[in-house]
């Protein structure tokens, strides 16, 4: 496969900050549109096109992805930020997004704000940069890692708008690296780690490696270039996965890597993105003092993200697991069936045992996406409906279960039911999350 | 105190949103900014006046207190949601923002939208009236409470804009509680419930409520206020917390509740909201299925706020603590001081070890802000500025803590070292954290 042709897929929604026009759109898949209206996950509505709305089960799913890569960010050294989502005109000038990437911009305006035009943003780092230089930096402090979950906002045109694969309003976890020459190599490394164990997590066992070479035109020297090549070079080959090379398709600012990774059905998604940029350090005037004799540098600057858009991700874990959630991520994770009226007080207080609710307030507490359908239906008609919502485990209580103690339990994928005390349910349910079950 | 003069106050960050203008400001205290700027929070900006750039440490506390809050409105039967930060001018003109509230909502353009005129957000309800409208509601469901951490963007004039209390960009722990008539008095009560706990973990004690009742002008049937107001007093006396009343002060749409706290030093503080709102379901047509016979049922709305503004209560919290965080939200738990070189490959095993790093990657575990300072500095010198920048406990390791494994910490505000082991330490900082010290 061609990075060539790549480069015009609609996949790609990492910070390529200098190009002018999105690229055309490939639609999200049928099955995707089906299984997020069967489990509610989000809607769209036409007075904000290209924004979801993400409801209740689709939002714990995000919470979820973002928490794992919270999680393993900052064992990568990644510092989260909050940033401001409105920035004056002339910071997009600075950066070069007013020249080049304006019409891909959402305007905003003020009625007392003396007519300033304000961008809304496309990408986060014009505003990291802004941070790095806010304070003087010293080589001991590199690399300095920032994350951020900001809001995007690109002004697709409005018939290429699809599902969550094409957008206007997305997340990234967005994260840029500042660091000296002689440390890319080791970043580089460190996040191609951190792509493959957070992809293995997924179980994405199948991905591809892309370096993108110098192009014809290029900004920096020549020996940067060459370096900085041959360090990815380096890198991609010990990595041990399959890679290739286009020669010639970086961007101009700099050499990058791209991921194509292949769900469980077969089909391709443009991911995870490492960029390395020499052009926006300099735009900034970005500079650190040196080791040796304070002398100031210019740090170089890398754009990464993992996932990319959260929200593609999620339309891509959605065609992966065709929507039967693992039960780390799954939104539904239990639901207790009361045959009867009489079981209900039970089945209330089972579900408190099992997610340990009470005067405890332990915030890093295991709580579950647990519900009580005690709906005045058939426990088949119920188990029927809990199956088709995706609901990973079916605990069933009636007059046995209330005089044992011991509750049914069966997954939605099978019908063998086995026994368990609700204190052996919790157990299990902590060792899913644990296992990335 | 009269809460006529409390409308007036800047600390309004409610969804008043028919209010025409931004109230006068207070600006923030210069306590406030020096500690921020010490502890490096965050930092202002004139390329985004108004808009907060949360640094990694200020960060870190923001994320605390919505990790808290959330797992507290969970408790609290809440639902969050993610919606859109611009919609179209149809639905501002539908809640009737665009005419009360234009001049203080920021507007968006995109180049190729028909020229059609967005609004940035400045609150949650409108989107979450549309959520509630989608589908088919039955009595069954309610309430339904859903709650949402969108930015939120209000164009204040530039020359009012100060530091976290005063901005144009912020944060609400806001929520939206869809409701039958006879429901409200026991939403009320536990929203007061919530609050009340809330506040204690932050150790406010002291705080009043003040009840605004029919103004005037108002619109919905006498009988739904008089009843609505008799369930808010009911509900307030049985709260046993000191109460006013306001005659005639609520807005015209319903009558509110408003919590008065002081901190720490005795200064007060407008923060959190509780508003009955029987104008936005009517403006949106929200309607539910009745018990009895199908009918279709307005339900009431009501807009909530614990914190309030996030920024606005990092401020309060900043004033109230005056910089000694608690351990449980301190963005600087602990720092490690080598004595020297040779001790620092020790320092980092108890380091990993207190974070319990490893192979194992559970998301629950207790992970602190453990930093290691391996500066060519004295000690006295590294000591001194851990107590400047804010560290709860100091850890020191030298010869003798390398041979016997045990450690020497000291929090912040005492001379006294104590010795620990490792594991020991750790589960001393879970016990903090479990504890809310």
């Amino acid at each position: 496969m061609s990075l060539r042709l790549l480069n015009k897929s609609p996949f790609l929604r990492f910070p390529r900050y200098y190009c002018t026009k999105p690229e055309p759109t490939t639609s999200t898949s049928i099955t995707n549109f089906t299984i997020a209206k069967k489990q509610k996950l989000y809607i769209i509505d036409e007075i904000s096109p290209g924004s979801i709305f993400f409801l209740p089960h689709g939002t714990r799913i995000l919470n979820k992805l973002i928490k794992f890569m919270k999680f393993q960010q900052r064992n990568h050294g990644f510092e989260e930020v909050m940033t401001p989502l409105i920035y004056k005109k002339q910071l997009w000038e600075k950066s070069g997004h007013w020249l080049n990437y304006k019409d891909d911009m959402f305007q905003v305006q003020g009625t007392d704000t003396g007519k300033e035009e304000y961008g809304l943003k496309p990408m986060n780092c014009p505003g990291h940069c802004l941070i790095f230089d806010r304070f003087d930096r010293s080589y001991q402090e590199l690399p300095i890692r920032l994350s951020d979950f900001s809001s995007l906002h690109r002004n697709e045109s409005s018939g290429s708008l699809s599902g969550l694969t094409r957008v206007r309003r997305f997340h990234q976890d967005d994260g840029h690296i500042f660091c000296s020459q002689d440390q890319i190599k080791q970043e580089i490394q460190s996040t191609l780690e951190l792509i493959d164990k957070v992809y293995k997590k997924f179980d994405i066992l199948d991905y591809k490696l892309f370096l993108s070479t110098r192009p014809e035109e290029y900004m920096g020297k020549l020996e940067e270039w060459d370096l900085a090549e041959e360090s990815l070079r380096e890198v991609l080959e010990s990595t041990g996965a399959p890679w290739e090379i286009n020669e010639g398709d970086g961007a101009f600012y700099g050499p990058k890597i791209d991921i194509i990774l292949k769900d469980s059905t077969g089909k391709e998604h443009q991911s995870a993105t490492i960029q390395l940029d020499f052009q926006l350090p300099h735009n900034f005037q970005l500079k650190y003092k040196t080791n040796e004799n304070g002398v100031l540098e210019q740090p170089i600057m890398i754009h990464r993200a993992v996932y990319g858009s959260l929200e593609r991700f999620l339309a891509i874990l959605i065609d992966h697991y065709q929507g039967k959630w693992p039960f780390w991520l799954s939104p539904r994770q239990a639901v207790i069936i009361p045959i009867n009226e009489s079981h209900i007080s039970y089945a209330e207080t089972m579900a408190k045992e099992i997610n340990n609710e009470g005067e405890e307030e332990n915030l890093n507490d295991y709580k579950f996406f647990l519900e009580l359908d005690k709906r005045n239906e058939t426990v088949g008609q119920r188990i029927k409906e809990a199956i088709t919502q995706g609901y990973n485990y079916i605990i069933i209580i009636g007059d046995k279960e209330v005089k044992s103690g011991e509750l049914a339990i069966r997954s939605s994928g099978s019908k063998k039911l086995q026994v368990m005390k609700s204190g052996e349910i919790r157990d299990f349910f902590i060792d899913l999350e644990k296992s990335y079950k």
